[in-house]
């Protein structure tokens, strides 16, 4: 049952959560990285909504930007839910009636697990650049320490988009045999020469920077202009050519003329400008420059597969449920189509679904019933069958 | 006849140019800029090629970060030619042995005409902002003084890509008794949303660097690291998700495996940020600013036809060739095809075609020989009609 929250009415969240924290990996052990490097200890900051009955996990792991905080409020008076409110709840997408979620943050994020603006063990700074080059793979295996301590063996399913459908492939990859389902949401098995390049853009833009100051910035001011600019990048690869059209066109921003100055004469000016301020808020530059990084370059096949996608998935026994967006041209449908393909040539359950969107990239965060259905329906089946 | 070039010996190209200067608009009087500024005086930097024999004079008008050198050679030693070299010379798509060929740098650039890091008149400074916003109208009221100068009242044809192509739209709108035919190239009438964004962001990034300094720095250390991220901004939508894909793929830059740290990995990477540092070497931040934003204000049918493109067109006479590039996301084929609808419905007489290409918005200045050709047949066509 829900707890009452002002700002959700109908009482149809979690109703109130709490972050929690696992550390482990202390050193001198600590956890050894892809790069080889040992790491530790770690913490992973994560969330858990609903009740854990052995063969009800559900995991979801959030994409660049995101949080532990999926669902629910933190206090009674908290303006806004999790970020992915609409999804998680009691009767909702991934039903937390039946389903236990957990939501870990990644590692090298800055939302309460470790990353680059943690302070070293038994040092009096934040990490910065010493931080490790972490992987989509570190990142998964760092989660799965999180569930052998919540004494999870088994998933009812894996679920995220984008940077989190990187992890669902890789945790499928990895651990096949802890994986019941799987949710990759518009996302990819490795990035494209463009992703890269959008990519490696923003990144120049934090590190050119002063104050970036090559990644120590904790203790003065931040590279906040070239994270904001960083940011709007990313806010233009989110969107689509049609949904900027639908959503701004050419409207002005609030008067009938131009400015013929340098200002914010148009809306999506507008738009982005604001993005770009909001984030720098809660963001760390040194995190997006390492999950970023992360991203580029996760590569399934290489990883994995000697070079082959369909072999990576060999060992893969998931049901899966593979889902793109029309307008998504950061992630565009021929590559959620190529996860697809080399999930058949291993006679694996897969179900594909091309939405019709015109919110591009971002359409995995909005608001749809389609795809609440799509997750809903394949939740229960799943579910069912085990 | 060429003259012998070192570095052209096969002697097609136009050989051995000269930059020109025309100044007009001296103060008190000035050019009455569409912001209602006075300008002046005001220099445009240009190039001719051919011999002009009346009616045999066609107009290129270049892009973004172009100049009046589109082709030849300044000297023997010179070890490349104009930029648009392949299209430009002694029987080729635009033929000097039957045109005469004029190419003005625009206004508001930094490659010899008059433009933000020129001198204040009677000043000891450069502008910086105090240089008026300029329009893609404003450009062409100085390319009207500089015909006027050279006693050209008929053109042949106006020809240019990408901005230079919105060049050619206002011409054909502004000076309609002027213009027999015109070649806008990856064109557009209005900037979208998305074209709008990518130049926003790229001019934040201009605005973010310090060195910026409001838009002075002619006297100190230039914003080189926010005009090379803008760079390489501008180089990612002049590419494509196909183009990037064959020309760089995932392959990494000149090792086996991932660094593991902040370098350049992948060689699109390499490819961005060596585009982005050769850039800063030749360009000023200034100009990036006023012509991307000029660029964004265009709205053909806002400012000439009450808001119809339609309309905008009513008094043009001139014959149209419209091309697109099938790979072109900055301005795609449906913008190209908006402008063939306005101009027909005026009962024009245009020619449109959609090439085939994979590079993207980039593939209107690259070796074409379908592009040639056409080019060639069209102007074939009007010299012998008129």
């Amino acid at each position: 049952m829900s707890e009452y929250i002002e700002n959700d009415p109908q009482g149809i969240s979690v109703g109130l959560v709490e972050k929690r924290f696992f550390t482990f990996a202390e050193p001198p052990h600590g956890m050894v990285l892809e790069c080889g490097t040992r790491l530790g200890p770690i913490t992973l900051a994560y969330e858990t909504y609903g009740t854990f009955k052995g063969n009800n996990a559900v995991l979801i792991l959030h994409a660049l930007s995101g949080d532990s905080h999926a669902a629910g409020y933190y206090s009674p008076e908290d303006p806004k839910p999790g970020w992915w409110d609409m999804m998680v709840g009691p009767g909702k997408g991934i039903d937390t009636d039946k389903y236990f979620v957990i939501c870990p943050n990644i590692l090298g994020s800055c939302m309460g697990s470790t990353g680059p603006s943690s302070i070293i063990p038994k040092g009096d700074r934040a990490y910065g650049l010493d931080f490790p080059v972490v992987t989509i793979g570190d990142m998964v295996m760092a989660q799965k320490k999180l569930l052998d301590y919540l004494g999870i063996n088994k998933l009812l399913s894996v679920i995220g988009g984008s940077i989190g459908g990187m992890q669902v492939l890789e945790w499928a990859v990895r651990y096949p045999e802890m994986i019941t389902s799987a949710i990759p949401l518009a996302t990819t098995t490795k990035h494209s020469a463009l992703a890269i390049a959008f990519n490696e853009v923003a990144r120049q833009s934090i590190m050119a920077d002063p104050n970036w100051n090559g990644g120590d910035y904790y203790s003065g001011a931040k590279p906040s202009l070239g994270l904001a600019v960083a940011r709007m990048i990313g806010h233009i690869t989110y969107l689509s050519d049609e949904s900027m059209r639908l959503k701004f066109g050419r409207r002005l921003q609030d008067k009938n003329d131009f400015s013929y100055n340098f200002d914010a004469d148009f809306q999506v000016e507008s738009y982005l400008r604001y993005q770009g301020t909001k984030f720098v808020e809660r963001f760390d530059a040194n995190s997006f420059l390492y999950i970023t990084k992360a991203a580029d370059y996760f590569d399934l096949g290489l990883q994995h597969g000697d070079g082959s996608t369909v072999r990576a998935f060999s060992k893969t026994r998931a049901k899966f449920l593979v889902v793109s967006f029309t307008s998504d041209w950061l992630y565009p449908t021929y590559q959620s189509k190529a996860i697809v393909r080399a999930l058949k040539k291993n006679g694996i359950d897969v179900s594909f679904c091309e939405i019709e969107a015109e919110w591009g990239h971002d359409a995995f965060l909005l608001p749809s019933e389609r795809l609440t259905a799509l997750i809903k329906g394949f939740l229960d089946r799943v579910y069912r069958e085990i």
